[in-house]
């Protein structure tokens, strides 16, 4: 990891970050964790708003998770990646604990309805299930569900949300880390228009399109495997206009900067109809700590 | 294909096949289309209640979304074929010409509200992104929007649904084909507690999960590779209790009568943690004509 000054002496001080949420989200602590020092945020009612305004230039990056350790990718933001053609600066890891959050001296046989965006309600699906007679309402996120429940002043109501969300709205947390199983963890990518790493980078993913012929993939796989490139994840999304056939997105070990890597890129292009880079960058764990 | 004679053998007369959504979903077309000839169906609130109806002898199989050619993998199906230990017994594949419906007499300029299963929204997104002052409402499923403005006789709101919904409640199509690009397939499962497939089966579908260690996933895919196997699909889902290793989902062509598949499986056994047969089963395409 570089140093703090180091990784600001990249990084525009007035720069504008953009997320999917209301204040106090995951992925807002996870700009705030990440940066350390502080910097400005925009909060956006959809991942595509998060794309666009990093397309349009309004925010200098964008923080968007990519994949759930309990719930898996969240597959929407791989699309948006190829769509924008925007570049990954840096991933981030935050642990997730998620709380169950109501007004003060609310109890738990009070409530129900808890509301929460889908993956949240999702992470914790056996602890919603082991309550009875109340109903989990998906809503627009998590954060914005606890601002929701307070703003109304509801009595019957909780959100789940992180607790930083409750501390900072002045809520009660009626039950800690009731997701389905711990460790949870979430990771993000930080998007951005130019394609510089904001640390020393150490992985790269790419995007691939090739015909569903047998063997395709064990052939586009290979080109690693021969040259000893460690891979991180590999994961498919639908080509749309070609029914079955499929997009790859695959991260591994190593940059542009090996030689390697570059013959493994080389050769893939041989056996695909096209290879995108996405980025060369970092990944960094956040503590979730105050 | 068995004739419609051999297929009814296998699945007893009074069956009930269960099914996500309101009559006339998707789902129950694909059950209509698949048996030809009349049977009972069931419809459930959600998913897992499809494949608890099922586990629990309610219903003799159930009939789920398992991809959708413009939005991907229905990835909570994936799960409960896994948690439900039912077999597949059948696949088909259903074209899908999504469908604005609203009331009689109702026009297109009317419209302030959208509803529809959140996969539909998706499928028609830049249809949705068009329109002007209008707003996408995720709920229930297809057919159930269709119903639900219908009863409630709405002339300010649309559902997006399939023609059969429409002809069936007496609404009329306010446009057809409004799905992002054609064509646009569903492929289903029939799933069921005994593992008999309904017609002679030609392809396998296993699950198997593996540590994430460098070129794991190349060396599963290598057991079938070396042995001239041609692979259909694979899907990657989170494995909950260990952070980033995966269930790989796999469907390769041929079944355990060929000696090159059965060798195949018990190579793959060598290298992974385990290896779990989903079922060897037939596919079909569907015809969506009336």
């Amino acid at each position: 990891m570089k140093k703090d000054s180091e990784l600001m002496s990249v990084f525009p001080s007035d720069a504008v970050v953009a997320f999917q949420g209301a204040p106090y989200a995951f992925s807002e602590i996870a700009i705030k964790k990440y940066f350390v020092v502080p910097v400005s945020t925009l909060p956006c009612r959809t991942f595509e708003e998060v794309f666009q305004a990093v397309d349009s230039g309004q925010a200098y990056c964008g923080m968007v998770p990519i994949e759930n350790s309990l719930t898996g990718s969240i597959h929407r933001n791989y699309d948006l990646l190829l769509e924008h053609k925007l570049s990954i600066i840096a991933e981030a890891v935050l642990p997730i604990d998620q709380c169950l959050i109501a007004n003060p001296g609310v109890k738990l046989d009070e409530i129900e309805l808890i509301y929460s965006h889908p993956q949240a309600l999702e992470q914790c699906r056996q602890f919603l299930a082991s309550l009875k007679n109340v109903e989990a309402v998906a809503s627009y996120d998590t954060a914005g569900s606890a601002l929701m429940i307070r703003d109304r002043k509801l009595r019957n109501a909780a959100a789940i949300a992180g607790k930083w969300a409750a501390r900072d709205l002045g809520l009660e947390v009626l039950k800690e880390d009731i997701q389905d199983l711990s460790p949870n963890f979430t990771r993000f990518f930080l998007v951005s228009r130019q394609g510089t790493s904001l640390e020393t980078p150490t992985r790269t993913s790419i995007v691939f399109s090739m015909k569903n012929i047998p063997g395709a993939l064990f052939k586009a796989l290979s080109v690693f495997a021969l040259r000893d490139i460690d891979l991180f994840k590999i994961e498919s999304r639908p080509l749309r206009n070609r029914p079955w056939d499929y997009f790859f997105y695959l991260t591994f070990v190593g940059t542009l900067e090996e030689e390697r890597c570059r013959n493994a890129l080389r050769h893939l292009g041989e056996i695909t109809f096209f290879v995108t880079l996405l980025g060369s960058y970092a990944s960094r764990m956040l503590d979730n700590h105050e």
